[in-house]
């Protein structure tokens, strides 16, 4: 099989050699139940505390009790939109949310719209960043909860997430992010960013997909989303799935050692990208900030042609890019980010989100940009948008 | 470090090597994102596709679109119950269960509770089993769901699904079966047992832990717990745990081609210990349905003595045994399954639930009954309720 180069890190990261390490070993040490009443659970407990420790120094927790492991981003938005909804539905029923949030937060809101609690929504400028001065003005009496994403998972623009927790915990309203895409990429502080929860999943770091944690500030008003055992200190009840969680503890040890490195890389290749992408293509625009963002990523709109098109013709010269979320694959639909952003529709629909990743190198970044020119002129000459813009212009 | 003889494979059963070498293949194999839009994504899609078939063919569903994957058994029960009870709101509040269910079932429908919904509880016989016709007359025209579990996980008894099943089938109430410890120990037929949905952990057929998926009989209206992307047909978000899902798919072959001559060791060495029992130790109720039970459970309570005691010290013997489910690891209140089997306090407390593996072998039972003779005379002679009772005998 020739090489696929892989541009679309944002829906699935390679495991580290040490994460794969870890897992096979966890997989052939017959490890048992951590909650076992006899010893033979001991070396298990003893190795999910290893794991909650390695993660909870990744955020800077306090304790590695703030630290709660999930089945990935999902539940771990879930949990704590939900968790926090139903625990403080005697104080009030009003929640504040941005437009350009991953489906996990929308739906997990709409649900509880469904259930008599009251939304509001800010908008992003220009540039793709939610203003905390409307988070401010958006809080209520009634708001119980605001909940706004740190990086978004189409842009990877960041959002001023220091400033709104800040106004959350003047007005005493908890403060939960959706940090999926953040977390093991950039620094990520939980004391620094003033949240309360803060959502996150392994595979963002290399580690396995299917396994993640939010993290809950001490004292903070939560339920659980699954109700059962006494694991996980009462919040989230269920056997743990171990070799995951044994995966993301190392994946965590690799990423809070490594980040200056990884980011570094980062910043070399998406910089070479956006450097060289004008002499390849003409008549797009970078979505993506340019200074708040996660460097791996980058989201450009094409004119005049379809992204999916793109994607599927890069695919058979075996480079893989996204034009949105993994999550959303199947709806045709334009996104709600770039919409969000001001992008028109039909230039939203000209998407592609590169996202790099360790194993990239900057040759990956040359055979794309020589591909990508040849797909959108092939595209373009067949576009009757671009024939069009051409006439008007000649 | 000495083998450890395990008798407490309800708190967890070890990977087959054949899931072991699965998952271990599939750590290697650098799988992308199934939902990938591009062909990167493919031989992943066909991973999740496969485990899904062979789930579905353990279970004899009518299509391998019936399973939904999970974190595990506590997911899928939430998932199945506060799913059915929200989205069938519209048509009542009314749920029905019994006395004897598992944490996950008993706290997702306090959960429910606490939301206005009413929850009629049916008791069990002394033999541990409920009585299907209590079940019909606890409905009513506000009933939306029954909820009563396959086995129970203190004692192994199992219930008369079948017959409750047709019950609800014939009123068109939703019914859910808890069946952790069932599948994959005993023949699980979801069309002969007239359920709508079944909950299922891969650990009980020597899968992985935190891996699991819930029977959703086609039509029936349940909400999803984990709102966000479409992923499980838009019934359960999140990027999959396709290591462990691998893993539960390999188990889930191996338990349909092996389930005979498993369930024929099991017995074997439930029967020796049953058997020999006695000539070990007496005073002691069997808490274990002799006929409807699943054949790796025993469940007994030794009286005069505590359970947790014996447990120690069969510990510093390196057996393995538990006094009650590991989820309730902590909890110092006695069973509130073995309350509803009319059992004192004082003989609850002297419970201990031995639960047999497909690596135990006779001598294992053996040595175990040796063991246990020496820990309860020990502890006999120091326990002042054993010295009453002798005295008044004499």
């Amino acid at each position: 099989m020739m090489k696929i180069i892989n541009l679309d890190h944002i829906s699935s990261k390679p495991l580290l050699p040490e994460v794969k390490s870890a897992m096979i070993d966890a997989i052939n040490a017959d490890l048992a139940n951590p909650s076992s009443q006899h010893k033979s659970g001991e070396l298990a407990a003893e190795k999910l505390d290893n794991a909650r420790k390695a993660v909870a120094a990744l955020l800077n927790c306090d304790t590695p009790k703030e630290i709660f492991f999930t089945s990935g981003g999902t539940e771990s938005v879930n949990h704590a939109i939900k968790g926090v909804a139903l625990a403080n539905a005697g104080k009030g029923h009003h929640i504040v949310t941005s437009n350009i949030e991953h489906n996990a937060v929308i739906r997990s809101i709409r649900r509880l719209k469904s259930m008599d609690y009251k939304i509001t929504s800010v908008g992003v400028d220009g540039s793709g960043r939610v203003n905390p001065q409307e988070v401010a003005d958006a809080i209520n009496d009634e708001t119980i909860l605001v909940s706004i994403m740190h990086s978004n998972n189409e842009t990877g623009t960041i959002q001023p997430i220091e400033e709104i927790g800040r106004i959350c915990r003047e007005k005493k309203v908890i403060f939960h992010s959706d940090a999926v895409d953040s977390v093991g990429v950039v620094p990520i502080d939980v004391k620094k960013l003033n949240v309360d929860l803060l959502s996150f999943a392994a595979n963002n770091f290399y580690g396995p997909t299917g396994v993640g944690g939010l993290y809950i500030r001490r004292g903070t008003r939560v339920f659980p989303l699954l109700d059962g055992g006494v694991q996980e200190h009462n919040k989230r009840a269920g056997a743990e799935n171990l070799i995951g969680i044994i995966g993301m503890g190392t994946a965590a040890d690799q990423a809070r050692l490594h980040l200056d490195e990884w980011q570094a890389h980062y910043h070399r290749l998406r910089n070479k990208l956006t450097r060289e992408l004008p002499e390849y293509i003409d008549a797009y625009i970078i979505n993506t900030h340019a200074e708040h963002s996660l460097p791996n990523m980058l989201s450009i709109s094409i004119q005049y042609i379809e992204g999916e098109s793109v994607m599927l013709m890069l695919d058979d010269d075996d480079i893989a890019v996204s034009t949105r979320s993994a999550c959303a694959t199947g709806s045709l639909r334009a996104s709600h980010v770039l919409l969000s952003l001001g992008l028109s529709h039909a230039d939203a629909q000209g998407t592609l989100v590169l996202s790099v990743g360790l194993t990239n190198t900057e040759e990956d970044i040359t055979t794309f940009l020589k591909s990508l020119k040849t797909v959108v002129t092939t595209l373009r000459d067949i576009s009757p948008l671009y024939q069009k813009k051409r006439q008007a212009v000649s």
